[in-house]
């Protein structure tokens, strides 16, 4: 288990009190997060919703909602549009608003990645101001290596900033992409190069695709140069495509125990699933990464499923 | 029928009233929208304005305002500067403020659509500081896959965010297009995409274009994937280019039915007809999308004409 | 002769009140609009001042300014840093400020136009502050068919607005223009496209070229379907490169009658003459478009001159 | 001499005040300007500061300074972070503050010329708010006739507009440059459509290059046509190339008697001779320009050196 | 040694007073500077961090922190975002936030380099409101020669200007760069192009690339003419890549002497070796740049170690 962390300075007394707050809220005081990622509704648009592996109830948008409110999540990261609209069906969920999202129909071979922030930190203040469930921080994806990535960084730089003023967590999906980055973007080095930057941008989290060896396989201690490299900035790791709920979680033991990564950030395979089996992963997921119970115990929870 | 929909979160009670006000009205509480579309003066600028198959009125942009005054429509959704020239003479017609438009001069083949945002939402209040008339909302389009979608995706999420603020509904026009896109833009799988994307951004109402099979042919139950996308925002149907008014309106009850679409936006097949030709078709598409009526109904509300 | 204007709504009963008092001046009760158009010196940089047929006079910017004085012209059309340099001393003339302006050294092959506005509207609501001379007004340009076509429709529907909230009246050149318009600019389906756009922006007056028929002559007639389209947005024709004055009113006299236009707006045709034959000229002009007093009083006028 | 100035309209009384005391400063009551141009550390970067041509004391900035303190300068222009760093030890110096620079590294072949003001008007307000040395103006360069030539107006336009609220004196460098201006930047009349159009801009004076005839030679009389095309804005001729003291006060007695202009911009030949010598040198540039006293006198004053 | 230097004009009686203070501090009285660079984890992304020749602590960015405490630096330069996270644990370290940064990923050959402020000074002031730990300045990188470079010019300016009015220092990093310097990077009359730039951008600091003469080696008494360019605008040296302790301090021992800069900036030289190492380093260079003591002195200090 990583130590507690403490606030970021040059905030506020009170804007402290309540980051410690969220921090202990979506980390259940372990010091490590289990986010649930809903934002591929805009990044893979209805890809990831429909299909012959995909449970029928993911066709709707509410399914993600359903399965975040009862499943023991840290938090559930989604737009800010979909929040207002169910939210206050589901109140007791801890929300992260992703503030940028962008479509996969430009083809990366010609079109460098490009994401700008939907709302402005003024209006998620404003839709703060007149809620009742808790908003407990901001996302936003950075892709360096893009040509747009200058205006990426920045915007990335100013919604911690004022994450924080507010006593907000901020966590940063950073994905090194573009023509300049090809195929590299699964470089365990490249990986670390981008949760260094991350960390330099004053995040609490980054999230950042598994790397993958020079064989194209995944390694969990292959994250270890990025967990170092981020510091301060706790990393924690995409979940990827879909795999089964055994396999998924034995990935998530080896990050967590040899790639010493600080939790996980997981979409697809939850939200693929039926709200069942849904649930039952993220027990399993919480019970490794919050409870720290061990892979047994986590293996054993999807059997009672 | 749809259920009564809530106010989205986030908005002030008096805004929350008020956005519960405009849903009724624009609803006639139906739950569903018949929504009268004319901005194309910009879109096609005069192409749809006069030729052989117009109605010789239809020259005349006070023709719009003379049907929506008329018609037993839901809203009229067009430019702030045509309602602010006829708006005074017109006092009952509930605007929909559109709040971007582009020519079709630039070829598609040489430039990705882009469209800007017209008039601030700081403009907008300040207009409707001034009027008596019933302002129930904005609208904007936005065109998935545009190499231009970013700026796109954040006004529209900015304008809604705004327009919740103020009490008031918000449309989006949702076109994937572009070079990326190309022959794709009525796929169904893709127009779900965009009906996705356009419930992450929040808004109340999604206008898609009609889903094509693989034969090129209009299928309504293809708008089932896009509805069930969409979530709790309500879908309505383009109603694309002119057909005879019983024809328009066996292709809308099978999208009310087939395709569980939540109504209708219908331009040009109600403003290239005279007065009289017009106003008989509204009442038709009235009489299915908010009085349920069934489709015998509405074809013999045609005959009477 | 057309009716009265009413002012647009959405504005506060000062504004109303000033912009009705703007647009009796500059209609001079009449309900046309004579425009002297003064902003050449930067969209034609020198070309127009001299040369063999033009006045020796017009080498000097305050040409325009003598003549606007003594002439009996609606409102002289030209920049806010001309009127902050002459209007002290010419503090009768109804000045129009023409916001953004452009050279015509960037090739068309190769640059679409684009012009941006100079001064923002806070700067001429400043000006206004502490000018004695009568402000009317505000114009801009707008060039439909460039790429660059949506910043300048949001300029330009923005100024609008704002000059409305001002109780100003707002007049806007349209030029359908760029590679993708090509030869088409002066076809008279098209300028009706861009009157009527113009609408939707809510300008009071559209500025256009007369428009060609298929043999590249102009012909009065072809006005109609774009002072149609254009509905309460009042249509006044472009003057066109120097002709004699005779035929200048005689032109005229058709664009009114044939045409239905509500004005005229010419810049060249006058500022090219020395003062005398300029101020003859806007007498004919005047006496035609304000006074309606026929052709034969219009060149009874000039030859007094 | 020309006729004394009146400050611009649109402005306060008190800003009328300090315009005109700032006015009557700069040209010493003569109507004419001799303006020091120090901007060139940007512009040329070092080259015009070491070289065998060169005195030993220009490779530091100070020489500018120390020239500009003894000399009988009108203004001294400079970017306002020399003043910041200089300006306290040379108090009774006239600056006018340079608000764009660019290097002329990019090639000209390749990118059309794009220079951004560099601090904004607010900040020199807020300079200005704690400085006891006298800022008498600002400056800024446009290229027109340059694909960026939109951004340099409007940035010129509204510098204009808020430095004369300010009191402070404009004076606007033009150049026509850019691939599509090519070799026609020296040509007469085009430079006379850039002083036009500064006129429109509202600047008290512009600085133009020389003009050149068909044979690439400078001849005063060839900027007649500008002279009168500025109209009230005066203008000022840029110095060029270094030539002999004697050569150059020919060429400006030249520029004021034939050409009409209404003083000097002078940069290089003023500080790439020692401070002796260039202090002799804008004695005798001042006699000309400011004490009217006749080429033959400046001459003298040359030899006294 | 130099002279001590005054606070730049143009801000308050307090702005300066603490501007005198930071500038104290950070030259230890000495008006000379060791910065310690520590921005590149963005700009290198982890390459400086990890290697056969780097010490395994690097790999942790709190290293950066431990030797900059232990240290006798005159202050640390590194991104906000890091200060947020690890100031309050070393609140004795003066503190020089760099505001933009980029990665090294897009190549030069396609693309000119372009960074942009990451904080606004309006969120650096509100940090600083909050913080104990002393914050002494702001940097600032441009590239002179990229196509970008108009922008990157303007933010320096505005940066440096509100820096000084809070009574902040302000350095800028100067690299020519981008396709149209291509190998002239290292020029030493570029280089003294780009100090002369920084000076009139009002910068207290510039830190500068060593030059290389004809032959590509490193020789100190080329600053020469970028130390006169700079005027009152104090040079710093870059470090450079990673040379032995010896070999680093008899090179700083050169450019100080023979060079005349006024002090180092050196990141990699310090951070790749061991704490023990790295703070034995600085010690000599703070014996040579602060106490001038002497190559002698600085290379037994070394020996210390």
């Amino acid at each position: 288990m990583q130590a507690q962390r403490k606030a970021p300075i040059g905030i506020s007394k009170e804007a402290s009190r309540r980051w410690q707050e969220n921090y202990e809220r979506v980390t259940q005081g372990s010091g490590r997060l289990f986010l649930m990622a809903g934002d591929q509704k805009v990044e893979h648009l209805n890809d990831d919703f429909v299909g012959s592996t995909v449970a029928a109830a993911d066709a709707d948008p509410e399914h993600l909602f359903r399965i975040a409110s009862e499943a023991p999540i840290g938090c559930f990261a989604t737009q800010l549009g979909l929040v207002a609209q169910y939210g206050g069906d589901y109140p007791e969920i801890p929300y992260l608003l992703k503030l940028n999202s962008k479509t996969h129909l430009l083809p990366g071979a010609e079109h460098d990645p490009r994401s700008r922030q939907w709302q402005s930190m003024t209006q998620v203040q404003e839709f703060m101001q007149h809620v009742d469930v808790p908003i407990v921080g901001v996302g936003y994806t950075i892709y360096p290596g893009s040509e747009f990535e200058a205006e990426m960084q920045t915007e990335a730089a100013q919604l911690i900033h004022d994450a924080h003023q507010l006593g907000l967590l901020a966590v940063i999906w950073a994905y090194p992409r573009g023509r300049a980055v090809g195929k590299r973007e699964h470089d365990p080095h490249l990986i670390a190069g981008a949760a260094g930057l991350v960390a330099c941008l004053g995040a609490d989290f980054v999230k950042v695709n598994p790397p993958l060896n020079a064989q194209g396989e995944a390694e969990a201690k292959l994250l270890g140069e990025a967990v170092a490299a981020a510091g301060r900035t706790q990393l924690v790791c995409a979940g990827g495509s879909e795999v089964s709920s055994a396999d998924f979680v034995r990935r998530l033991d080896a990050q967590l125990r040899d790639g010493h990564s600080a939790g996980c950030a997981t979409g697809r395979n939850v939200h693929q699933r039926s709200q069942q089996e849904a649930v039952a992963l993220c027990r399993a997921i919480h019970s490794l990464v919050v409870e720290d119970r061990g892979l047994e115990h986590a293996l054993a929870l999807l059997q009672e499923d």
